[in-house]
């Protein structure tokens, strides 16, 4: 028995954490958006695929919901003294995972193969794969130009208004073969789109070649997560960008995003009327995850939301 | 007025400290080792600069008497927890240092541009040259074969007999020019080789191109002070390394090993009877620098060690 899910980065790995408590032991895959990945003082840095690393072995830092719990900040402290560029927040413990990943990728290694490690190397067991081991990088056109995603989300924090978003790189690229392989996999129950933002985390996924073929393709029911509740992204410039890209923002606009693949809709309960007349299964819940116990209980709707036993 | 020091790390750095505080603002060169320099988690590691940069900022950690005062290890935790290399520590705010330079470096800046802005950026009026901006690598060949140089005196804690020692590319290396012209400059006052280790500190400088003949030919001169106190090193392994390439201990023979190039030689009181017979200048004095006013004072019989008013 296994189950995909799709998954950017904080909201996705909450729900991710969830699906990771209540199923078994190596039963869970998760394949995250590399689309923000980016390069830094040097350093290969993978946010979506780091704050699953951290959340799934239970170190993530649940005051910041991003990063490692116990960081500390020394290295950015000393790097500004030396002039150093500051805009974007990189802990000390952090720097680890950074650090030895580019030395490994500069060995020769691929990107998988060290998530692979890390994930043994921090007792998690449940996979997460890089959605490809090529790189894809998010690219988004506003008003003041081309920006690379994390020069928009960080260092201008969204500030700009978006007219286009582009994942570069995603048509050459090739799908992790695993991801594809679990997709066609004869004991695929479920897979789970995370309630990650659809334009920034799920959609460069979908852009690799042979993912949306698998996915229509697939035996198990796909399942989106609404990243939406009571018509407003609980976190980061998904309703911003939705307005911006004059795409209507709500549960229901996400949902008809993903109309070519999707199977079951979760979605808020504060958003019922919304999504009414979509024309597939929705299912209805609280979908806020402030708690432990929130996360787990949104995993178990989801995973019953398309009938299947789990 | 300038005064120009040859540095290793430490013992070398200490001195001169002593020298920065007792000479007027920017008087003071100090060229350092880059032989112990290497490469590590893909980052660029100069020890000896780093120790300089930091003792002269008056940021180094007095409590090790290596890095930087306030350090805090989360990085040496997490990479330890992915299954690094954690052999060599490095402090997270040590790390911006590396990863400051090690960028810069792969943007096509020198090592001595990088340095010359981490002076400036750190407040110190002092010049700290890298003795090349070529990779010069010290390397022991030592009973168990061949290593390089912080595999043998961290790694391996210096430990194997070492038989013979080599500057690799030292040959091909270019001295750094600034070093060059400091040597042969009309307002050249005294060169000072610091109480460094002769054999790992101070030969990979002199092995250099052009560094024996500008030392020979300088108007200055060159005043060498004992890294030896009483028959003994005061830190590391000068006097084994000394024993096992068959060298005598002692104050008297680091003198003769620097006699082609020394004027005046500064020794500890303790080895009054071994020096006696040296056939150069010898000027006895209390070298121990446990202190912040040993430094200065033992600066100063070095500054007017060679008759020169300062």
């Amino acid at each position: 028995m296994s189950v995909l899910a799709l998954s950017g980065g904080i909201g996705g790995a909450k729900l991710a954490l969830g699906l990771y408590r209540v199923l078994p032991s190596e039963a869970l895959t998760v394949v995250a958006n590399t689309g923000d990945d980016f390069e830094h003082l040097g350093l290969s840095i993978s946010p979506d695929i780091d704050t699953l690393l951290y959340t799934l072995a239970g170190i993530d830092n649940p005051d910041t919901g991003w990063g490692r719990s116990g960081e500390t900040w020394t290295f950015m402290a000393a790097l500004e003294s030396l002039g150093g560029e500051t805009w974007f927040k990189l802990g000390d413990g952090d720097l680890a995972t950074h650090i030895e990943r580019t030395r490994r990728l500069a060995a020769g290694e691929s990107l998988s193969q060290i998530i692979g490690d890390f994930c043994r190397q921090l007792g998690i067991t449940a996979r997460i794969l890089p959605m490809s081991d090529d790189p894809v990088r998010t690219r988004l056109r506003t008003e003041e130009g081309w920006l690379d995603f994390q020069d928009y989300f960080v260092r201008r924090r969204s500030a700009p208004v978006v007219r286009d978003i582009v994942y570069a790189s995603a048509a050459e690229a090739s799908a992790n073969p695993d991801f594809l392989a679990a997709l066609a996999a004869d004991d695929l129950e479920i897979v789970v789109i995370c309630p990650s933002n659809p334009f920034l985390s799920i959609d460069p996924i979908l852009a690799l070649p042979g993912v949306r073929d698998g996915l229509r393709a697939c035996r198990a029911p796909v399942v989106a997560v609404s990243p939406i509740i009571g018509g407003k992204a609980v976190k980061g410039p998904t309703a911003k960008i939705m307005t911006e890209l004059g795409l209507a923002i709500g549960a229901a606009a996400v949902a008809r995003h993903y109309a070519d693949i999707l199977d079951v809709y979760v979605a808020d309960e504060a958003d019922r009327d919304e999504v009414a007349e979509l024309g597939i299964p929705v299912r209805l819940s609280r979908t806020l995850m402030l708690t432990l116990h929130d996360r787990e209980a949104l995993a178990r709707v989801v995973l019953t939301s398309a009938g299947r036993g789990f």
